[in-house]
């Protein structure tokens, strides 16, 4: 097979195995459930691995005396993820809506019965709860980089124990566990409310209840720029969050065993990569138009935005709806960062522009592709994931603030959390250059 | 199954099914379409990594005054090039030759065209696009590199959008397209020619129409050595670039629907891995023996150099021919690397020694493996794609700086890109060293 | 599909292939195929990126004068490993027991017998290959990270040459090769003794006959801490050898050509994820309560002491047993790294704590989940392994020692490698702040 085939070229083997009987061409059962598991398993790994773009973008863009700090958060909460979503929440999530909320602890199979032979179901169980555990893993990995460089490392530990463990399981029920969201026909394919709202909420509560780091905005209404400490990390972790996004939407898919799944896994490959594309042209231009200058993170935060955007709806959408999707997105977090500033909200790494903004967004804009979407249900959906994260936010962030407090003190901000909460340096052999900060 | 097997031994389960008769035994078609389509899409997206990889590479052998730049330029090019490649580049590259070039825009469907349940194909439509689109993207990230440090950012991107979406796909039309190449009896697999020395040639006029960087070869012949700025970035960027041409040689073998294309998958695996590490070894005995000492880029660049090399025919040769074909790989690109520099061209990353010629050594060597291949005809396909490559590449160039002018100021370069065209550091905190320049 | 499903939701193709009878519903024998080498060649390329992980993990964790050797070092043992398992390794292994030590060399096939269209067995052979290979790899990557930052470059690689191409492949053949170990009982799933053991005994020894960097140990017994460079790196390297283990668990369950393997590998995915987080938070807070800090780099430590933990045995325990033996692993190396240091053994990475004895925890720990196992026939399979490697391993750097040599001179080691061996730096622009090392 030298030559690249063209598009309806047959194989020899599909020609012989055609002719022999329509019975004979169709995925056995078995082979079904062994395609859709597959996908979970490898959807699921690339989406584990945003865990680590997630860690390269923050720990680029805080300075360099908290950059330590943050690659600890980040290994700390997606490992606090995985235990949580099993201890409780992935039951809370998708049984909680039948059995009771808190019925059944532990999900979702205990020593002994671990699930083997059966193929009654669509794929594997553990592939799925695999698949759904890093989508917790990334609602968390949201959180963390909005509040940076001032939180205590383990009064936001416990936020995220919660946030993983109950609100996010929570969220997620009400429509993925089949609840009142999903019944009153809203839609959101692979979470750009249900995920990325969820963690963008929580994350934006938790900058207001912290305040802003020392020195970000002054008495006179003027900001200072704190510049990322590695772009080139940076500029890493969205690619990795770009590979890992064709997981988290490509398995959203749920199944890749058929041929109509398989086209639809390709559609939303599409999509995605061409959203993410569209916003990276759209913030690069709109930044040389605005600013006479290309900022590399609003770039970074375009394409990010741009995955955000057609989270919501990945496979409805034409190429054109795409790139259109992801360009607005790619616009909105050019407004939006500097909008946050304004209103004196210190978001280290552009986290609710990019996972808030651009998350509503995409979901407000399913029924442009999506005939079975409805505006408003696309708001009430986002409407309620935020009335709920923000009050269970607000009240978690705030307990913990008036109980064993939540910031780092001024001492400890000035000199950086690595050195305070670690002991260490992140880069202890290079220099401080021609930003002292 | 605890023991790890041995070569030949059959499961249970296939000897059920082998006994139970060949009919049964065999992949039903819908099965082979969905494994095609999953091929190209696990391949795919390890090529999309590929962007990643060059973008670390990249930023890891520029100064530190240029890094935010390289990043800016690599993820640019790959967003322009999935549009590029959508708007115009598909269609071109697989209608062209039948329905007249520019015949059709706007690949490979439009709004309500969707493809879903049909199985007609070998594999799903958008799979093959997705999978085609990474390497159209792959061509593009080649030329970031050598003409890094002294190109402006928007012509080299106005560059990028011809390349992506004209040069590279009328190229590929002549052989993947079905076009004269392919019916001349050339052979290129995977795309030595097709992409790496296309990408090759394209960087090759444009360091020369664009000229060295200041103060690179001295009045006197001298040639001053512009150290990268993070060889561990470098070296990242290699890892994952051989990670990534799994899929970008693997995913060439466009099936993965029966057993004779598990083996030559598999095949193409280890041919692609033994080239990249003969690559290697070869460049490190070389370096060592003739400057007693390992330059890391040099066993960097053996590596791409051997993966470039078994990229024209990944399949055909045995264990050993792969490791002979990437071992002379990295000796060519060890003595390449200092011949370009004797002719004042300069390469900074070193993309013309490994992608243009290791690629032009890989194309000519497959008749040693593939009886079906002839010098003449991959002579005669080296020399159409250069030419066309060539011409092409030099009236754009000199197109763009004549008009809006491709070098930046004496002074940006001096202060560094990252300085003059985003207005901020790469790294803000970090020292300058030993090395001031 | 925009719902997502829950566990047991049947699809509709399932259904309607389940009722047309149980024969229809099977994995064809040829499907069987496909799917178990594709298994092998995802899991192999996740596992080969391992070698990237270590690299970044170790350019992490050595000081910034010796981080382009640890580079070059990493991406050349990986080249190796790849050409030594070709050249006798892979036969050495499976043969060997049968057909006699180096009976048969270039394994395993030669020139013009590339297996092709044959499906007689579970897999195409090439695809297993590369899987065990990948595996040899990853035990000698183990090797470079403790003896760094004072061992020279050429008696290290011969070092590599030997241990890929003999001596992990005898201890690989007692026990996946058939020979007596598997006889005996022994139970070693993915390799934490056959893998993470082996290289750890080799680093260990090594670490012994090198002796401890300068300056790392004071003559009245003080310990001298030798910061790592750069640890976001650091962080990357592990998160990327937490996505490789997917593939080296995963894979190693050899098939996935029935619902019951797709279990199987998923559970083996949900167990490797949950024994890392757990090996994190216990080393996170062990750390914290024993020294009031976190240390980024035990919680590094404590993930992969809970991967190498769970190798042994990653199917058969419940998420909760795979909790609590990578918490156990977690613990032991926040307990192991320091006492090495009291024994004066320099390991600078920490590799012979986290491969090495959490490798001998994860494989006693086997019969707790594994009723076919006994500790009996776990203590004589590391007791084995143990005596061979130590035995071996003695040998080899003892004669390397004499002859060659093994040490860079003081001077070199003062200087750092880069300098010495390379020539060049890793980082020429940033300067050396507050650590002067």
């Amino acid at each position: 097979m030298k030559l690249k085939s063209t598009l309806w070229g047959l194989s020899a083997g599909a020609v012989a195995l055609l002719v022999a009987g329509p019975a004979m061409a169709e995925v056995p059962a078995e082979s079904q459930f062994v395609f859709n598991s597959f996908l979970f398993l490898v959807c699921g790994f690339l989406v584990m691995f945003m865990a680590a773009g997630f860690a390269m973008l923050e720990a680029g863009l805080v300075r360099t005396k908290n950059v330590a700090t943050i690659c600890l958060k980040n290994i700390s909460l997606y490992s606090v993820a995985g235990l949580m979503y099993w201890v409780i929440g992935y039951n809370l999530m998708y049984s909680g809506v039948d059995g009771g909320y808190f019925g059944t602890w532990f999900s979702p199979w205990s020593a002994g019965e671990v699930p083997t032979a059966d193929f009654a179901g669509a794929y594997a169980a553990g592939s799925d709860w695999f698949f759904q555990m890093v989508f917790c893993a990334t609602t968390a990995s949201i959180v963390s980089g909005t509040v940076a460089e001032r939180i205590k490392f383990w009064p936001f530990m416990i936020f995220i124990t919660v946030l993983t463990g109950v609100i996010y399981p929570i969220v997620g029920s009400w429509q993925w566990g089949g609840g009142f969201l999903s019944e009153a026909g809203f839609n959101d394919f692979a979470g750009s409310t249900l995920v990325h709202s969820t963690g963008g909420w929580a994350a934006l509560v938790g900058a207001i209840v912290l305040g802003a780091r020392k020195g970000k905005f002054g008495a006179d209404g003027s900001i200072h720029p704190m510049p990322g400490s590695n772009l080139p990390l940076a500029t890493l972790g969205t690619f990795i969050l770009w590979l890992g996004w064709f997981g988290f939407n490509g398995g959203s898919q749920l199944a890749l065993g058929s041929a109509a799944d398989a086209h639809a896994v390709s559609n939303i490959f599409i999509n995605t990569n061409t959203a993410a594309a569209a916003g990276v042209v759209a913030a690069v231009v709109l930044t040389q138009i605005l600013y006479k200058k290309i900022d590399l993170t609003m770039a970074l935060n375009g394409a990010l935005a741009g995955l955000v955007s057609i989270t919501a709806e990945p496979l409805a959408p034409s190429i054109g709806q795409a790139a259109l999707i992801g360009a607005v997105g790619g616009v909105l977090v050019v407004i939006a960062v500097p909008l946050l500033d304004k209103l004196k909200i210190d978001d280290v790494v552009g986290a609710v522009s990019v996972h808030l903004v651009a998350g509503i967004w995409g979901t407000m804009i399913v029924p442009l592709s999506n005939d079975g979407a409805s505006y408003g249900a696309q708001a009430y959906g986002v409407a309620a994931v935020a009335v709920f994260t923000v009050v269970a936010s607000a009240v978690l962030w705030t307990l913990l603030k008036v109980t064993i407090g939540i910031r780092a003190s001024e001492e400890d901000e000035y000199n950086g959390l690595d050195q305070a909460e670690l002991g260490l340096e992140a880069y202890p052999e290079f220099g401080h250059g021609s930003q002292k900060i």
